[in-house]
């Protein structure tokens, strides 16, 4: 499926009035369904749905361990993907009936609760990254964004290892750039553990959710957090770094994972 | 409650690290209650969340007629907000566990679906809007947007009508600033069809659900629509407005509503 479609538009600029043909991020509605049973109705750029519906119950909490993956059926025309599991978590039936709507940059649900999420260790820095290894790989997700160059309004993740960006998704979901990200990574037996995860977008309670659950050390966003997440990052042992530009940026949580080689004030 | 918080943060610049308070954006679980049942719970910038409430069941189609709201309590201390309503649409109890995600910007929840809404008839014109007032009102509205300035990643939602900006809404989320602008809305008593939306975020279908079921005839957003929102506002008789800049914005459907008194190319 295409994400993204053709339509024709009026542009006033200035004050010419034409007639073009521009280019429009898609969307579309896929139920996923776990077992033969309707988990939930995602709507997301129609790219990758395998990954979306994998990242989701990752970091949903659904799917816990490698070998409980049975098989995964996307049906394009169908709009469903279809998961199999080997075990649903305990409470599954309960799971999917529960549903906080979050902030999401517009309404998320999410069946989990950021505050019972097992701690990343505060001495577990299998990654360091340096201020001017995040500025380069900053540079490098800003050219490879290149669906929202077209588009407008799509949103983007990346994960890097020590020395450069190994994934990059795209949708215009903020949340589900991420899902689509972490997806890729598990279907790719790629560990998250050692990585850095980049994001357009702000970070909210939820996203940290999804980064805390899949043991990410490192999250990097161009732009702000929320309270929550902030919060739920210090508690949980993630380094989080916000407003990163390439002249600056704020490290709210765990520094012990960059490495300065700067000059501080106190 | 406050909307910001202060937190002790580092910030990198250039070579220089410094400590510094910075303002975070809140954000706060609440539980919905509609007549004694748990309906979802909401994250949002914990602001009016009487109009955030009010504005969700509005945009849901809980709530249908100013008649059926009989009491709304809001209690800070039990992150609640409990409403009650004469009169609970057909099958609530399966609208209260039905949920689609949508892209929202992150994972957004609805439990209705835009495919089903009456349309605006194509041809009710109670508000025309030039380019040039259009013009005005987005200067306006990016200097009314103050939370934003202090935190960044707020989005912010405004209702205009023939004259200038009379509602104005924040939140981290950027469905919950337009439901909050609904909900103030219908709580002040004041009518939306013939008035103009402006939202600082992009428009999906989700948004575009809202709009339609609140029968504001045009929208103008700062960014980018998704096709979903495109075909719903082109088959529901929306005037979308998007990318609205100072120089130039593209104009997707039903212009009927733009006065335009300008040259054009065709």
């Amino acid at each position: 499926m295409k994400a993204i479609h053709d339509a024709l538009i009026m542009r006033l600029n200035g004050e010419q009035l034409d007639e073009l043909i521009d280019q429009i991020a898609a969307e579309i509605p896929f139920a996923l369904i776990v077992n033969d049973q309707l988990l939930v109705t995602l709507v997301c750029t129609p790219t990758e749905l395998d990954a979306m519906a994998i990242g989701f119950l990752l970091s949903e909490g659904i799917l816990t361990e490698r070998e409980s993956l049975l098989d995964i059926a996307v049906d394009e025309k169908g709009a469903t993907v279809s998961v199999t599991l080997k075990k649903l978590p305990n409470g599954f039936d309960q799971i999917a009936q529960r549903k906080t709507i979050t902030s999401g940059c517009g309404q998320g649900v999410t069946f989990s609760d950021g505050a019972n999420l097992e701690s990343l260790p505060v001495n577990q820095v299998q990654i360091k990254a340096s201020p001017d290894y995040i500025r380069a790989l900053l540079k490098k997700f800003r050219s490879v964004s290149d669906l929202f160059q077209k588009t407008g309004g799509i949103h983007s993740a990346a994960l890097a290892d020590g020395n450069e960006i190994i994934l990059f998704a795209e949708d215009i979901g903020r949340h589900n750039a991420v899902d689509k990200l972490i997806g890729r990574a598990f279907l790719d037996n790629i560990p998250l553990d050692d990585k850095i995860l980049l994001s357009s977008g702000r970070i909210s309670g939820e996203i940290m959710t999804k980064v805390i659950r899949n043991k990410i050390p490192i999250l990097v966003s161009r732009t702000a957090p929320t309270c929550m997440s902030l919060t739920y990052a210090e508690d949980h042992g993630i380094t989080l770094i916000g407003f990163a530009r390439v002249n600056r940026m704020n490290i709210y949580t765990h520094p012990q994972r960059i490495s300065f080689e700067v000059k501080g004030t106190g």
